[in-house]
């Protein structure tokens, strides 16, 4: 098994994705929310690109049955059910409902990776059930680290090189890594048992420190809180 | 100062490098060969991005004047004087020479990175005169490793990190870092001591040794061996 890792968050070239399966990665906070809403019995997530998109999707289905999620500057949209905190997406707000989630990085992510294998989600609410189910697939894997406003971004590779350590681990079998999976493996390793402090150092990190937000990175450094694997296929993940 | 580092090499964006000093980083070798071959007295030298502009260019000076040298697939190319492994740019072999030099990652990184304010040649052989010049320059840092064929390189971004590390620890102000120069600082750590490790886990090192190249390593891992800082300028380093 190979294990690459794309740092910058564009569309990658679509050689790279066939036949492997694709792990994205927004931990502040897109992906979180997904992998906590879904824990806490959403039915389905549908990731959209932009607002408009959101407020015409959310009109295709029953009223009541849909609620609308996510950030625009980290703040929730006006006219939204849900900003873009886990914390929100609690049972008794979406158990039984389907969101449209619209984030600045995260759900843009799913669209430049569409043409992968399997398509998960994952967060360090359910990193070790990604690796398990990585295992399991048996495939060439490509981790998909949705960025900072098309940057680089620190705690999402940390939790893509928490993955990987995760991964070789559990091994029997050499695991082939890139100098990206590498580097993202050696970056997590100086974090490990203290996610935090890479979320403290990084942009995002900092940036939902000043807004107030800073709760959010203590709640998202939470590991393995759930066994669920969300999976993106044709737009909907569940 | 602030110092920023981007992780793919593809033209960066021209609001990124106005104002800046930039450096560029191929230690493997591209950059290693032009630190080198200066310090041994070549006058100077121009990188350009493909063989047949490089055959072009020789024909533009007096016979005897310059010298070809370069790579594809690591190899020294077919009718040129000089390869790329620095141990072959010595004195006898440069000085007083101008050198045209074409290679597969390091000679295009100059022409992404020209409208920067200072251009600047670094690698390991360098690396603590490029950090005082940084100083010296007293801007914004920008820093470009060449990477291995448009991917991700374990080897430049450790000797970005290295400048990183020297520049923090010599300055008295605090030095504003991006995710990504944080990232690059945290893999020099892992590699402190035993550069030639990095070497070992990155691709285009193991590439190298496959080759017979590795000598090449173990030379390129060497530290400040001279304290020259080549600048590109109007196409021309020296």
């Amino acid at each position: 098994m190979q294990i690459d890792i794309q740092f910058v968050p564009s569309p990658p070239d679509s050689n790279l994705l066939s036949n492997r399966g694709v792990v994205v990665i927004d931990v502040l906070r897109a992906t979180s929310v997904m992998v906590h809403a879904l824990s806490e019995g959403a039915i389905e997530i549908i990731p959209v690109a932009t607002v408009e998109e959101a407020l015409q999707r959310v009109k295709t289905f029953p009223s009541g049955t849909t609620l609308l999620g996510g950030e625009r500057g980290s703040r929730k949209i006006e006219g939204f059910d849900l900003g873009n905190s886990p914390k929100e997406y609690i049972a008794d707000r979406v158990r039984g409902k389907r969101l449209i989630l619209t984030t600045t990085n995260g759900t843009k992510a799913f669209h430049f990776v569409s043409s992968g294998e399997e398509i998960m989600v994952g967060s360090f609410f359910n990193i070790g059930a990604i690796a398990e189910r990585c295992f399991e697939l048996n495939r060439d894997l490509f981790l998909f680290p949705s960025g900072d406003k098309g940057n680089f971004s620190l705690e999402d590779t940390v939790c893509g090189g928490m993955l990987i350590d995760l991964i070789i681990k559990r091994g029997k079998k050499p695991i082939a890594l890139t100098d990206a999976s590498h580097a993202a493996h050696i970056l997590y390793q100086r974090f490990e048992g203290n996610l935090l402090e890479a979320f403290h150092l990084s942009h995002h990190g900092r940036e939902l420190i000043d807004l107030g937000l800073g709760d959010d990175l203590l709640y998202c450094a939470r590991t393995n809180i759930t066994n669920i694997v969300p999976i993106f296929k044709k737009g909907v993940i569940k």
